[in-house]
């Protein structure tokens, strides 16, 4: 049985998805329950920073700082240099990541400040992003800053 | 004479002050024109990702992969982790800080991903900090994650 909280993000995706957008949902968990969910929302509010883990910690609201040394962050897809940073700033300990083949953030350097990351390469989270990035790689190539 | 670019950053922290919020503000600046300016937002908008970079590069919208690579991110204030990475994300080639003394991000690490980090340690990004950091230590260290 798929892991619920990847169930969850990967719900996050389809809804992107559903609404024109790029195909990344996330959640933060703690203490077993889920506290704040999103998705890209690049296409949707033309927006330049809420990946899915962004919009997910925008939604989860703010916590106090103990509460996030306690989370995991959820992404569907292996978390680019902003997102990873962003669980770096607040010491998120643990990230559990649907997939990195079409994609990987810089998960050593994560792993090497102390975050436990696990990457469960889920064929869907991967067929999403393949079905995705042929569709509309230069929307994806924005995502990513890449020229 | 001050850097114009980091003048306006200063003056985006002094309005993110006057407003009941952390005293943060940046400008991004591409081909000597600034094109996005914004300062942190935790406390006016409840923001938990609205660092005054993060508010810059939002302000700034939807730009072309190509923009960022010739563009400065300015900031009063050492780039924490999220900011860190999201300038590495899009490739921004140089960044510049108005001081480090109250608050340091990975510098060293940017460095090593091949961007020009320049610290200008003005005295009134200093005097900002400090004061704001005096008058409340919960705010800060809940801006940084710091339990």
């Amino acid at each position: 049985m798929r892991d619920p909280f990847l169930q969850a993000a990967i719900d996050e995706a389809k809804k992107g998805l559903s609404e024109g957008g790029i195909p990344i949902g996330s959640v933060l968990v703690i203490d077993g329950k889920i506290v704040g969910r999103g998705h890209n929302q690049r296409v949707q509010r033309g927006s330049a920073i809420l990946h899915a883990e962004m919009d997910c910690l925008e939604q989860a609201g703010r916590l106090a700082p103990a509460d996030y040394k306690k989370a995991t962050l959820y992404s569907t897809l292996s978390p680019c240099d902003m997102c990873s940073g962003t669980a770096l700033l607040y010491g998120i300990p643990k990230i559990v990541i649907g997939e990195n083949q079409t994609f990987q953030g810089p998960e050593d350097y994560v792993k090497s400040r102390g975050v436990e990351v696990s990457v469960l390469q889920d064929a869907e989270c991967i067929t999403l992003m393949q079905d995705f990035i042929s569709a509309a790689p230069e929307l994806w190539f924005e995502d990513i800053g890449k020229v």
